[in-house]
């Protein structure tokens, strides 16, 4: 039986993750890895949440256990609401849809936006999870340059010409560089996409992890207060999750938006995967009431603060001058840019050898640059092991940096 | 700003699920609900989950709450590889991928398969978790009749020339009939497709519910009897769930399938979830081991079994002669034939006046007929109110029957 012929076209975009390869490759114990995204798990809540399922099983067992709505469970929606409102927007949970993991959000939102040869503009290097997401709906991406503040805003007038019906950002501690967008550059972003036949897709996951620096409003806040508006009617889908902040393995994030699209967003999961599981709900919402949450993240904020700063430190200290990075001011992640004679999926080889692994950078692009570049995550590894695996990769990257 | 403008094609092909609009009508605490397909809430093993997390949390918590891969927990797919396995089809875990329900299974079945405009051979009546998910991929159904041995095989030769590349089949059981699949008929319909560029797939959420009459072995173990192989290695996708099992709100269901097969479905998933909730997937696994499962399952079995037999002997007891059904030997649903003349939407709305209320057969019905069927759940209300609600349904339709 030959397969191949049986397979539905939009497989041919399919590609598995090379990350989730790449992961698999550093899996071995004694590698110590800067390679995945993963929060710390010695900081994960086990007892708040073997404590929360307990009352959520004695309190509401049958309903936690149950089939439930698609949009998901009230009480949650609401607790997010609440988090997210501010003086300038007021957030309602019929704006909210429980989704099952931001990249279910991803996908949804391709989902119910992307016909075949929709054009998005992308922030050029991105989220890996949004370039799974979008290729199976045969999207046209339209990468955009980005700097140290963020997405260029200057340069998307003429890219706005291939009618995109989307842009997709990262605004904060960008996933895979680290950068936030400055406030001016979200003012402009707003400003050059009002009344736009587009939606500008938000990806927050790391918001609430800003270690230094000032916080910035969403752009979903920051394009209604352009409208005047103190309600979630533009044209800002917002996406985030409790992943980094509660813990991945609940597989529980959120999208806000108008209403009209959280009802086609709401449609397209219910053929999807009917409802997020109930349980996990019930737990994540039990976890997180009574102010657990902001007291947890806070805890965060604190310990990966200090892994930045050990990572920026051990950089500083242990890798050749010709080497750059960017301190973030928060998120998971960094970026080092190498000089462009160092291949970084060569250097993974030599970096694996030394039992110290990263991203090479070219995955996260969308032009086939960034070979010199790779990313590392600092909120997994304990701050001994961060030292030591930058030590060995300073090693490795004095050797390079001189075999030009 | 006018959204519709935006939103995918593929957005017109969906619509809200009408049974869960009928279940927010039914929802009135009062009304005696036959429409839901829900399991008995006060059968869920909620201490036996709470024992489970516990033991998950406190063994492996900081597994349980991470990130994980997007095959699924090893050992919950061993564990369901054992349970499926007998002397003539050995499954491995290679051949499993968890997903986050079996909706999902559904989707990801039509992801990985269907282009626009791909035929797919489907019982009429069939079910509507399956129209949902495959609509949005530009599906073009192919119904086949049924009778109350399930798909008319005979039916299937000239519906072949339409190049179907999927025959969708709820062999056990079926949803909204509650008939099952003769065995003559599967070996028919594994005959007919055999070496055919096309996949079965095999949705069986109920099998193990049965009641009454013997087990006959699902198409999957069939399919591979008749090409002499002991692998799972042919063309059946086999769907099954923990949903109806165990609990639905943990949304935990399978794939079985060839390697090939599993792994486009694997990449398919990562872009759509990355992977099921590992929390939800550490506390199942904990809850099943050690022959639970085996045990809930016989409980279910005996609670179900008297809750069908209860609703049988009331409709004999109230329904008139004009009505039909017929017994099924498992799962959680009968359906019933009325005469021409009364129209089951009709009916509805004054069975909810009467404070009761069953699901019309229409819309699992794919070429417009079954107006005068409906579906009714036996698994969901307890012992007293089934007798009052069909005694109420009953009296109603004694009124309708003698209206013509």
């Amino acid at each position: 039986m030959k397969w191949d012929g049986l397979f539905a076209s939009r497989m041919g975009h399919m590609k598995r993750s090379t990350i989730r390869e790449i992961l698999k490759l550093t899996a071995q114990p004694d590698v110590i890895s800067f390679a995945g995204g993963l929060p710390a798990p010695e900081l994960f809540p086990t007892e708040r949440v073997e404590e929360a399922t307990s009352t959520a099983l004695a309190e509401r067992g049958q309903e936690a256990l149950q089939y439930s709505t698609t949009e998901g469970m009230p009480e949650l929606r609401e607790l997010i609401a609440q988090r997210m409102s501010d003086g300038d927007l007021q957030i309602g949970p019929d704006n909210i849809v429980l989704v099952s993991g931001s990249q279910q959000a991803l996908d949804l939102v391709c989902r119910v936006f992307l016909d075949e040869d929709d054009a998005m503009v992308i922030e050029n290097p991105s989220y890996l999870g949004m370039l799974m997401a979008a290729r199976p709906y045969g999207v046209r991406f339209v990468p955009i340059r980005t700097d140290q503040d963020g997405v260029v805003v200057d340069d998307l007038e003429p890219l706005l010409e291939e009618n995109p019906k989307m842009v997709y950002v990262v605004p904060d501690f960008q996933n895979p560089q680290g950068t936030t967008l400055s406030l001016e550059r979200r003012r402009q972003l707003v400003e050059a996409t009002s009344g736009r036949p587009l939606v500008i897709v938000e990806d927050n996951p790391y918001g609430e992890l800003r270690y230094s620096g000032e916080a910035h409003p969403p752009l979903l806040h920051l394009e209604a207060r352009h409208r005047g508006s103190t309600a979630v009617d533009g044209n800002v889908v917002y996406i985030s999750t409790f992943s980094k902040t509660l813990a991945p393995g609940m597989r529980l994030g959120w999208i806000v938006a108008h209403e009209e699209i959280i009802d086609k967003i709401v449609q397209a999961k219910q053929s999807a995967d009917l409802h997020t599981s109930t349980f996990a709900q019930f737990v994540t919402y039990e976890t997180a009431r009574d102010s657990f949450l902001d007291e947890h993240v806070a805890r965060l904020r604190e310990v990966y603060r200090q892994r930045r700063d050990i990572m920026l430190e051990a950089m500083g200290e242990y890798f050749p001058p010709e080497v750059r990075w960017q301190k973030p001011d928060g998120g998971l992640f960094l970026m080092v840019y190498m000089p462009e004679h160092i291949d970084s999926h060569e250097l993974l080889k030599k970096a694996l050898e030394r039992k110290v692994a990263f991203v090479p950078g070219t995955d996260f692009h969308l032009d086939g640059s960034g070979r010199n570049t790779f990313r590392l995550n600092f909120s997994n590894a304990r701050p001994e092991m961060i030292t030591e695996g930058i030590r060995r990769l300073g090693e490795l990257l004095q050797e390079e940096v001189r075999r030009e």
